[in-house]
């Protein structure tokens, strides 16, 4: 058995990945690396502010996935990386670098992750939290509007022009990658049972 | 933690639900109990033979559920049972019963089972096996056509009339009681590994 085991976790924005993403952070400590899709944005240093303002954030195109595969590639074979940190106030990546340290768990976090196959072929369990669209949308308004002072308009906006069509375009179809779904990821007490059980059975074979 | 686990797989015809099901009986041997909700069509004896092959056997009401979850309870509470059989040659139930004696790990298999609550109550991690219809559809042709020597015509025909409706109207639906749902069940690794690893822990803590 290999040492280093990457577990994806996929599924729509609002889905309820992070929430699952957090349920095994909690559970596994500092056996667990989390690198998140979202940190990979492309850097736009060439583009004003107003114009990176009207990119779609919600395309394969979005993010720089060569160089998170190549940062996997070097924590499973127990290399520290400099993963980017994205700046959302600016809409471009930061300056800053984050240390991620190899871990026996990495966990790869991302709505697209499925559909992109320099990641899909690095990970040994593919998780897809599955949760209705309208479900989704709900917990989206109540963060971007509540949390962040968005308007309704402007999320509902930005949900039927780029959120719902790139949904149904890239990650509705990299589904068929799973080879779990879990309904309702971050609440579904038996699912994390489930996953916990399986990353548990690993870490005790790596240390036996 | 109660003694007996019961496990639901559901899932459309030519889903993979058999598959699964006999990866488990092949790993559990003696430790498994499975109880298909098949042989719980109900009896039709008021009926003609040419009067039972006219009935709709893809709906709820084909079934004596009650009986079912009746027996479950049983087996829940260590006592054996008389599972009934159904005999497809005569459309009817038998005269026989087998004995089902009470296990660790009771298997509850069938296409409905999610959409019954007197069955779901009952189970403690529900799976739901999830194929596209037209994989499910080949395999049923190639079962119907080259091991029971039905026509192409006569399976097909009642794949339109009723096992496609009855699957959107009441096993598509169920899915929404699933813990997890496996995409290609009886063939998936990963989720087979994290199945197995669930009910062996409950073995584990059951003997320990």
């Amino acid at each position: 058995m290999q040492d280093i085991l990457v577990v994806g976790i996929a599924g729509g924005s609002g889905s309820g990945k992070t929430t699952l993403t957090r349920r095994l952070m909690d559970r596994f400590g500092d056996d667990i690396a989390v690198v998140h899709h979202d940190n990979y944005y492309r850097a736009h240093d060439d583009l004003t502010y107003e114009e990176r303002t009207h990119l779609n954030y919600d395309c394969p195109d979005s993010f720089e996935t060569e160089l998170m595969a190549e940062h996997l590639r070097l924590l499973k074979m127990g290399r520290s990386i400099h993963c980017p940190v994205y700046d959302y106030t600016v809409h471009n990546r930061s300056s800053e670098t984050v240390l991620i340290e190899p871990r026996p768990i990495i966990l790869v976090e991302g709505i697209m992750i499925f559909a992109e196959p320099l990641l899909v072929e690095q990970m040994d369990i593919k998780i897809f939290v599955d949760t209705d669209a309208d479900i989704r949308l709900c917990r989206r308004v109540v963060r971007d509007v509540c949390e962040r002072a968005r308007t309704v308009e402007s999320v509902t906006r930005q949900w039927l022009s780029t959120v719902k069509p790139m949904h149904e375009m890239y990650v509705e179809p990299s589904k068929k990658n799973a080879d779990i779904i879990v309904p309702e990821g971050g609440e579904n007490r038996v699912a994390i049972s489930m996953i916990v059980g399986c990353i548990e059975r690993h870490l005790n074979a790596v240390r036996a």
